[in-house]
Parts: structure tokens; C-alpha cells; sequence
């Protein structure tokens, strides 16, 4: 999806104190450069990285990174998971499959609400991704302290390492609820809402289009005629500029009926 | 993430009805793989291309799909967005940055609460999603009812396009309900969480030892000596196996001590 808006560059704050992103020895550059990308698309910006396989830096990241730059570059190397989470207070590891454990084990929302509260307690917190092939090393689960566990279809369950790590950042994301969604918002650009008057009166313009080419008979059914055809418009939430145009649209369709060939609208 | 149960592969059931993905003029293989595994993740199956750049079938998506070839070998190849929605009773589009467009729009989460009403009253739905690099053409945006905007870093908006299937997915797939998260639960395979006699038991243990060697003292700080220790193990949430492993520490220790230097505990 492109989108980014650079204007918006300079107001870019990412939010202090979000979760540390670790991928503990993973296989392919792509996938780290992937989840740097991911991270960036929820806020996020600190990346630790415990042994990558094909070395650091990475060209095959840079490029799935597709602008994420600054994240790749500020990415830490680490030798060994311990090192990777020793300035941590708290930390979670992601497993797909089943550990055999004892830890407590959250999904992902829950997780993002513990992380959350426990950055507002001025925790520093971290999540442990593991390697695409094999996930985590029970020895690097032992040392978190909570288990996240994404739900998904149990049958094909085995997400794309990139992918878990953007389900993670974006429930971080919208668990903060810094960007509140536009829920339910219909922009309208420099249009406004029409007024009543404004729909009402288009209605009215329409109507006695129709009564004047006989659309509304019976005159029994004319109440019930107007209100359904009211009602389809009156759905569609008009802006002052749309009610122009219909108005614009029933005048011209009258003014062809006009001029031109004179049929009845219910011959058509 | 690793973890596909193979053994589950006859219990999977995807759900009937769930949206159609439609990518309208998808320009890499390896994100239309990468859906693809993202859809099957959260048990869809309904894959729709319009009019692919690099034709069809790929061997990229077939490599990205790392498995899910079901919904690939499925996946059903439109020369136009109109076509490929026809069937369809309500269509969203997603957008990353906003369009002028008066129509409504909502998150992801709401979505999907509005997908799984739709489709529990009988609707047949789908999602439509941009090419890489513009995103949808306005033209196929005006074809849909309702714009799904994925809230995220305003700095850093433009999400990968299977990131941006897999966030609809997953937020379908969390409102079902269907797969019940395993929130909150602590495992423990073969053990069993202990009994309160069993804790009980290892404190007494434990504390009868460090009276033994001295540690508890003085005697007026002893009970909250042993409030503070016992809480730390109760903590813990002990299984049985956990808890007689514990009483074999401290065995383990004391003998050690009886047999070899004499020190006392809090010498150390």
C-alpha cells in the first residue's frame, strides 16, 4: 500500500520506551529488512539482532526495508540472546507452536495491553522473535517472561518471520491508541455536509420532475413512492457539492426530455 | 515462525464465507505468495487477481506461498476489479493514504466486526487491495462501500502489500472468535500445577534447613523472612514435578554442605 506522506516526516516522533525487537539468529536478510520496515510502520525502532546467518550489514535487507533506513542502521549486534536483553525488565518470546513449559502464554492483544501498562510503569521491555525455520530455542523462551502465542489457523499455523513481527508492533500500535483510527469518519475534502434545506430542496426539485412526466402514479402510491425514493439518497449522506450535481443530473435528464425524444421515464 | 501442526491438516476447516482478497494489479510474485500464506494463516481461502504483472501462474508466489498451495492453485485470475467483485454483496477497499472521496471510513478492527456481521446475515464480501506502489486506482475505490485505513506510524505509512492482507486477515480471523486465545494460560504438559500441601511442604523443608544453618536470624525478623521467601516461590506458580525438584535443591545443597566445607549461608 503506498501512503507514506513525507510532509509528515518532520512530525515523526516514535514513541519512547516501545518494545525492543529481537530477532534471535535469523536466516535471511529480507526478512530482516522486512520487519525493520514493520516496526517503522507501527512507531517502532529499536531492532537488536542475535547472530544473523548471512552477516550484517545485509543488502537483501536494505532493500526489503524500502525506506526504513534509519532502523536498519540503528540495529544492534548481538552474540548471544542474553546480551540481546540484558538492560530489559521484562520480556516476551513468541512461539507458534506449543512449549513444553511451564509459562504463562498470551496472544498478541493481551501482550500489547501488558507491554503498554508495563512501559508506563517505566519498564524497558523486549520481544523474542526466533529463526524462520525453527522459531525460538527452548533455552531463549526459558529466559522471557511471558509467551506470545499468535491464534491462527491451527492447521497452517507457521507465520513469515516478518509477518509475526508486524501482528506484534501493530498491537503494540493500537494498544496505545496515539493514532486513533477514523472510525466511521466520511471525509468529504472541501465539500461539507449538505444542510437539510439543501437535500430537502433537491428532493422537492426532483419530485416535481417526476410529477411533471407522470413517474408518481397512481397519486395512492405517491406518498409511498417519495419516501422510498427519499430514502435512497438520504443514505448516501449528500455533501453540498453532490446535491448540486444530482440537481445538475435531473435538470439535464429533463432538458434532453425536453428537446429531444419525448418517452416516459416508466417506458424505459 | 515455525509451528504448523501437520496432524491438525484433516481437523482444518476454513471458514465458509469469509471475505474474497482481490489484488488488483499485483506487481510481484512473492507478495502474492506472501498473501496467499497470510490468508491461510487465518483460515481463508477466496484469492482473486486482477490482471497480474507478471502473469500467472508465478514460481516466486509458489515459493513465498511456503506451502499454502491451496489457495494459490485456487486463485482465480479477473481482467478487470468490476469482474472480479461481481458476485459480491459488499466490497471494501484498502487505502493507506486518504482519497478524496467522500465515502466512510473505518480500521481494520472495525472491519472486521462489520465483515462477520455481513457475512452472518448471508452477505458475500471481499476486500480489494492496491498495487505496490500506488495503491488502488480511485476508479476501483468508488466500486467499494466502505474504506478500511490501517492506522499506523503517519511518518511511515505505506505497509508492504501481503503485510497490509495479513493485518485484514488477522483482525478477521481475532473477530470470529473462532480459535479461542490462549490468554492467560500457564501449561504444564505432564505435571500438574502443585497443591497447596505440596508448596507447603517445600517451604517447610526449605525454612527447617535455613533454620538449621542459621540464616533466619534474628528471631523477630524471621517471620517476614519467611513471608518474603515463601512469596517469592509462591510466585511461581509450581507444578508437582517443579516443587520436588526444589525439595531436591535444597537436599541437594545441604548435603553438599554437611559432606564438604563449613560455611554458613550467610557467609557467603
Amino acid at each position: 500500500m503506498a501512503g507514506t506522506d513525507r510532509t509528515k516526516k518532520s512530525q515523526m516522533t516514535l514513541p519512547e520506551g516501545g518494545p525492543a525487537i529481537i530477532l534471535v539468529t535469523p536466516q535471511l536478510g529480507e526478512n530482516i529488512g522486512s520487519s525493520a520496515r514493520a516496526m517503522l510502520n507501527c512507531g517502532l525502532a529499536d531492532l537488536r539482532l542475535v547472530r544473523p546467518r548471512e552477516g550484517w550489514p545485509n543488502d537483501y535487507a536494505t532493500k526489503a526495508a524500502s525506506g526504513a533506513d534509519a532502523v536498519l542502521n540503528g540495529a544492534r549486534l548481538y552474540g548471544s540472546t542474553r546480551d540481546a536483553i540484558a538492560d530489559l525488565n521484562r520480556v516476551f518470546a513468541t512461539t507458534a507452536r506449543p512449549r513444553d513449559l511451564v509459562k504463562r502464554v498470551v496472544g498478541p492483544r493481551t501482550a500489547a495491553a501488558e507491554m503498554r501498562a508495563a512501559v508506563g510503569r517505566g519498564e524497558r521491555i523486549g520481544v523474542l522473535f526466533g529463526a524462520e525455520r525453527m522459531g525460538l530455542h527452548n533455552d531463549d523462551v526459558t529466559l522471557a517472561d511471558t509467551i506470545v502465542e499468535v491464534p491462527l489457523n491451527p492447521a497452517f499455523s507457521s507465520l513469515n518471520l516478518a509477518q509475526a513481527v508486524l501482528l506484534v508492533c501493530y498491537e503494540w500500535l493500537q494498544a496505545g491508541g496515539v493514532l486513533a483510527p477514523r472510525d466511521g469518519l466520511m471525509p468529504t475534502g472541501v465539500s461539507r455536509p449538505a444542510t437539510r434545506e439543501e437535500v430537502v430542496g433537491f428532493y422537492e426539485h426532483l419530485e416535481s420532475e417526476l410529477d411533471a412526466c407522470g413517474f408518481l402514479k397512481p397519486p395512492e402510491k405517491r406518498p409511498a413512492m417519495i419516501r422510498n425514493i427519499r430514502n435512497i439518497f438520504q443514505r448516501a449522506g449528500l455533501t453540498d457539492q453532490e446535491v448540486r450535481t444530482l440537481r445538475g443530473i435531473v435538470t439535464g435528464l429533463c432538458h434532453w426530455r425536453a428537446n429531444g425524444i419525448k418517452r416516459r421515464p416508466d417506458e424505459y
